[in-house]
């Protein structure tokens, strides 16, 4: 983790909402206490003092609630958090959840500005983020090309960049194609820096969303069953989520993969050492019928190069299908980080088990959570 | 039509707009008149109840209004609207005339969260609205290239991307280059859909904004005489507002096209059976001289592939020029969807029955009726 | 300069910031006085009237000030700018400062709406326009690929799009390859159009935030030494800037240049015709050790096309390094547009004396500032 000082600007900001909390009590942080004298003779009397009031609450709500700070400076990786952190973080997610359901004009981070500099396209997870600063009232800057930022292409390092986009934010979400940028990043800034995915490396805020989303639909993270499914060899999502929830008690993982994109020895020796239980199956059905949760994903044809015949062949091997779906106990819950191809059947989206769509939306809350907790403490 | 309920988080939003309304009558619908006790021994009294209020007003201005529900989920095709929807319609279109003039600051869609899913560039559509958007105070994810979308790109369905996108944001104007592709969106979607434009399909608001400015140009529709010329077999627009006008009564058209374009017999047979009269001219002064509205079209280039001979004879035939306009009625008025080349000379620009830039502005007004009828209703 | 009577939508237009200005005397500018009749009857009295005060002063922000009209319509190059209006405008730019430090949510130019027309890539300044937008409440419409506006791909000229774009929004950023293109543009505008670069030409809120940073750094502009150094003869950077500073008394410049990218003899003659002092060094140590401003800049690899070895030579020839700050003094500094390849080292970004991040920095202010003046006055 990145250590550094709570910038100067950030100290002293602050926010309210509205919408989630009652207006009286939140005039009680007020330390001044405003009255109106009343002329006894008059008593039509001038309301300047009272439209001042309405104004310093509509207006000034920057000034009268500071959240105690969050522990990060910056997300860089799922390292940086434990199982603590975790619940706390979802805790605010749920927040978050009510927030954007009951409170379409949420001011949580009004006048706060993200930076989206992306350096590869994503436009899924660009949306979810930029969506995450809107539901909360926040203003975002986009470079959906960052690799064609002029400065870049002329040669600018990443930490210029970097040093100038921090001018004009407050908050800079980075998705880069070199494992490591968003380290360099954070090292740079003063301002908190969110990785979004550097290449190979990683992609804190999927991992976050996939552990949220096991909580929401299972209800607990000690003790359950996980089948990791499809490529595991090159998904940096499944290699993350397996490292979250080794932070666990009693997690069982079945890794279920064609031969050529099998889980590796890393992610097994850690499992190992950190006492998780894992198998590997060649059996979806059997793995099906005693997990909790199935977390499929695609078989990234990106990856294969000119071996196209692998890549059909690990492709067909391992679906989701309504006879996958018969096994799966009732509580237990499909996922997938999509895009999805035809690794899950479209039949299978009616089924109240396929939770991928609302594991999306649980990006929304978490990345609402994680922008919160930067920029306004908790 | 798409039949569907209105999505449950949209049956509770409402609106206000205080630039436009008075606030005295909007405050009667809040149910639980508010109050202060003031101690009469202390006229001092404390002013939290009072702010409360005014914080109430301020941040709850999601809480108090609803409109009547709009009869469309979404906005797909012309064939949607009948003359009473469309009259009703530019009533609305009217009133955000006056908002966009008057009330800068509108807030009637405050909270709300559009977005721009456009699979093919149209600058000028997005920015039209994505201004209508924001002229009301809502807010816009913008994805302009949404082919390269990377999931897209990765072979996701665009019903999956609908699924995604319709999780972060509470409205979705799509263009896209398949016709079809709208409505397909629109029966995945449980938000709404607008069609900006699919392929060789449909372009609704532009029809709407046509029709829109007619009537606001001539001040009625039924028994105008339209000359529509230049491109009248490709130009999706001369063929939707054709339908449309269809619906009105004793409308009279004159067909002004280079050969290779002629209108086609599909629309001709329509508008038969719909006994609307029609007669194609070579004789473009005859026919601005007899006509309400000449709506002129650009003669497209890339229609012609290899037949650069036949597009350059084409293109010369029918040039709206001081020549035309001289013949032209006081009343009438030249109509263009933009962009024009040099099928109207620019000297015609400074004359005051040139209204193609007031048609692009129309086009901004009718957005902002729809995007604030299928958020708000009516 | 164009001159051009204010568009009529934009006279009535006001401002009003809650962050920055005490709320009383705001409030004094409210004509009628509003009062509450309080039954004596009844001390529990209906606060409707006062709540509708709060509202009005949340909501109707933009009703009751108006500043003086800024005496440019449009911003488009560097002439139109002297003494007396420059520090006007800087003055604005400190108070912006003030404004970006302490309101977050201000709402200066709320309701108001930005066109960015990027008919080039310049991230950089695209960024810096937009949250100067944002960071005063304002809106943004984006085109970053305006060249390929399919509008213009289909030939449609430059003033046919202004047209169109100044209907969706109330001022209009622009970057064009060619040189005169924002004067074309503004001369079509009935919106103000602020030139943000046009090729070999203009670039004017550049210059203005180089003078303004050096009155910041320095304290003064009259009597100052300015080390110009690197590409002088393409920078358009350090010709505006030698333009700009020509008006100040007592200046002096030194010119350091490779040979191949010498200033070039059209400043050298205003300069000289100026009454402006200029000398050409090749010993950047004896200019650093004299100057008050030493002001790099990159040496352009594109302007050198296939003599790949003039370019390495002229390259490395001036460089500032830990040798050049020891000799410069302790109240100079060293300035550069950016982006910066290798003509400054790193090591030398730690030294109080490096300002080119906040010479980035102020580009946010005068451009807020510009805003500001441009849509509401001063």
């Amino acid at each position: 983790m990145l250590s550094r000082g709570l910038p100067s600007n950030q100290s002293m900001k602050c926010y309210s909402d509205f919408g989630s909390k009652s207006c009286s009590s939140l005039f009680l942080r007020q330390s001044s206490p405003i009255s109106v004298n009343i002329d006894k003779m008059n008593l039509n009397f001038s309301m300047k003092n009272v439209v001042r009031c309405g104004a310093l609450v509509a207006e000034n709500s920057h000034t009268f609630l500071v959240g105690k700070k969050f522990q990060l400076d910056d997300v860089i990786d799922g390292q940086q958090f434990d199982r603590e952190l975790l619940s706390n973080i979802f805790e605010v997610a749920r927040e978050m959840e009510r927030i954007e359901k009951n409170s379409p004009g949420s001011q949580i981070l009004k006048g706060y500005l993200m930076a989206t500099l992306f350096y590869e396209p994503s436009t899924r997870t660009r949306l979810s983020f930029e969506s995450a600063m809107k539901r909360l009232g926040g203003e975002v800057l986009t470079t959906e090309n960052a690799r064609e930022f002029s400065s870049a292409a002329k040669g600018e390092t990443l930490e210029d960049t970097i040093r100038t986009v921090e001018r004009y934010s407050d908050i800079i979400v980075m998705r880069h194609f070199e494992s490591g940028a968003a380290r360099r990043a954070a090292a740079t800034a003063s301002i908190p820096i969110v990785n979004a995915g550097d290449g190979p490396g990683q992609h804190p805020t999927q991992a976050l969303l996939d552990v949220y989303t096991i909580e929401r639909e299972i209800g607990q993270l000690d003790g359950i069953k996980v089948g990791l499914v499809g490529d595991l060899a090159n998904g940096r999502t499944v290699r993350s989520l397996a490292y979250l929830l080794a932070k666990y008690y009693n997690v069982k993982f079945f890794f279920v993969a064609p031969d050529v994109v099998k889980m590796k020895d890393d992610i097994k020796s850690y499992l190992t050492s950190q006492r998780i239980e894992w198998e590997e199956s060649a059996d979806l059905m059997e793995v099906a019928s005693m997990c909790d949760v199935v977390y499929q994903t695609r078989i990234q044809k990106e990856r294969f190069g000119e071996h196209i015949d692998l890549y059909e062949e690990a492709r067909g091997k391992y679906i989701v299908d309504q006879k996958v779906m018969s096994v799966l106990q009732k509580h237990a819950v499909i996922m997938h980080p999509l895009p999805r191809l035809d690794e899950i059947t479209v039949d299978v989206d009616a089924d109240p088990r396929a939770a991928y769509f609302r594991q999306a939306k649980n990006g929304l809350y978490i990345r609402m959570a994680l922008l919160k907790l930067l920029l306004v403490g908790w």
